[in-house]
């Protein structure tokens, strides 16, 4: 375990004022925009809402160290060094999963041996289902320790480097209780996302899948898909070099990691193609009007659409959500 | 007609130094976002390159006195006023038609009768072998004097109001000349619009027509159709309350005028039906990957994709294209 201060083997971080605090220790799995992300918004939006010691845990402890040296974590260990993951794991009020989905069984039966009955364990997840389903195969009786979360942020850039305090202000975090959770436990995790200035709201892991399934991967689906059309094409250079502002927006997600969504479909797939399915026939119903050349039908679908995003735009804009999370 | 200056049926505009201009007049059916640009840009890019009268014409004379009063033009005409266009077309350079595709014929067939032999005209349309048909059904033998255009710029908002003297700087014109028309014409037509900072290029209307099918139309019926499918679900309202950055952005362009989406899909519609047939087998191959759960097929698609993108976007910020055009 690489420290940022005091001895090998010691605790680098000292406590001085806990009642003000809602808890000393968290240990973050992934250090990278989201984990990075909390770490800096608990620790700068103001130290009565911030965490004593923040440590990272990465596949190496390389991984780490630029969290290390921006000051994000205090600490960092190697996932596969039992003593450094056994000090991280000591002691620890929470413990935020922040890898891709696929990881999270192996991840939490890594730090089932080392996990302490007062730590809470929650994610940040893009999917639920499958988490909670991970979860419960790698905690056995202990699942009532993992509280499901999925913070609704992001940005186009990803890495610690791109982590930043503010992230979550105004952003919805999704969090999914089990019922073995204990309502403190619940509330904490809700609390320490609060500190972040974040709106927690609760859903079930299934409605939390639909509503993600539709709103997010679907569209993330369909912008790769309309990449891959042009490039199947035997016109595609041209088609790309007259491709202007349209084509942009459409497919600026298809910029996302492809790890990260081949795992997001994967884990999601029943309503993913619930959606992919649903939309299918709507645009089958579509095809049917351009056919058909059917000039009414087109325009009521589209301004529908219109009235529907714009009235979206404008709750947005005047309300919750923000305007840049790229998730 | 009215005129910004002058006596009624005088000529509102006087000529001072001809050989340093392409134009004298030009006249402009419907002085909106693309039209009114056109005019600032000739007008603001230097009286070099400057029209020396720009005359509005709108479906009423009402439609133009905004663009009046904004000094975008220099007169105004209603099209049912037959003295009006008589007079707006006396002695023309240019025409430009900037009225949905769909209006096209009534519009040609209107200013036939006024239509001198010196006058080029050409268009703004977003389709270009319909915009052709009716070129030829109206002008007939005088099919020479029309020049397809399509200049490939835009911005969310619309109207007079929108137009910007540099909103072509930078973008591709599409020019798809045909055999009757005379190379000068052509290139007059090219010149005018280089002097507002465009890069002219040429096509046939069936290349751009197949282009823009896929890079322009195909996303925007996409989009809508999310929309259409989100609000057609159950849990509209919950799904819409969350929907974040990637939804917005693909999103962004299901907000547009449903009137001109609905002519451009049944115009367009040979070359966009074999477009969304191309993308719905793409999907049709994701959906598939997705059901099996094989990760490695998705990661394939989704990688190459990332790639495309990122290079469109890195040749696009080097290069031609700006980055805010919203067509």
């Amino acid at each position: 375990m690489t420290r940022a201060s005091g001895q090998p083997g010691q605790r680098a971080y000292f406590v001085t004022d806990v009642a003000a605090y809602s808890f000393d220790k968290l240990v973050i799995f992934g250090v990278g925009l989201i984990g990075g992300s909390l770490a800096r918004a608990l620790r700068e939006r103001g130290e009565a809402d911030g965490a004593r010691t923040v440590i990272g845990v990465g596949r190496t402890s390389a991984s780490s160290e630029r969290a290390l040296a921006l000051g994000v974590i205090d600490g960092a260990a190697a996932l596969d060094d039992d003593a450094a993951l056994r000090d991280a794991l000591a002691g620890a009020d929470f413990v935020l999963l922040a890898a891709p989905v696929a990881q999270t069984q192996p991840l939490l039966e890594r730090i089932a041996p080392y996990l302490e009955a007062g730590t809470i364990v929650t994610d940040a997840g893009s999917t639920k289902s499958d988490v909670v389903a991970a979860a419960r195969a790698a905690l056995g009786a202990r699942i009532g320790q993992f509280v499901p979360g999925h913070p609704i942020a992001g940005r186009e850039s990803s890495g610690v480097d791109a982590a930043l305090p503010d992230l979550y202000v105004n952003r919805n975090v999704v969090l999914c209780p089990l019922p073995e959770n204990a309502p403190a436990a619940v509330e904490r995790v809700a609390a320490m996302w609060r500190a972040t200035g974040a709106l927690v709201r609760n859903m079930t892991p299934e409605q939390h899948d639909r509503v993600f399934a539709s709103v997010s991967h679907l569209p993330h689906v369909l912008s790769f898909a309309l990449v891959e059309q042009i490039l199947n094409s035997p016109d595609a250079a041209l088609k790309f070099s007259f491709a202007a502002g349209g084509f942009r927006d459409f497919t600026r997600i298809a910029a996302s990691s492809p790890e990260m969504w081949r795992d997001v479909c994967v884990a999601n797939r029943v309503a993913l193609l619930d959606e992919l399915d649903a939309y299918t026939e709507v645009l089958a119903r579509l095809r049917s009007a351009i056919e058909a050349g059917d000039g009414a039908a087109l325009e009521a679908v589209f301004a529908r659409s219109r009235v529907a995003r714009s009235q979206w735009q404008e709750q947005r804009a005047s309300g919750v959500a923000g305007s840049d999370a790229s998730k």
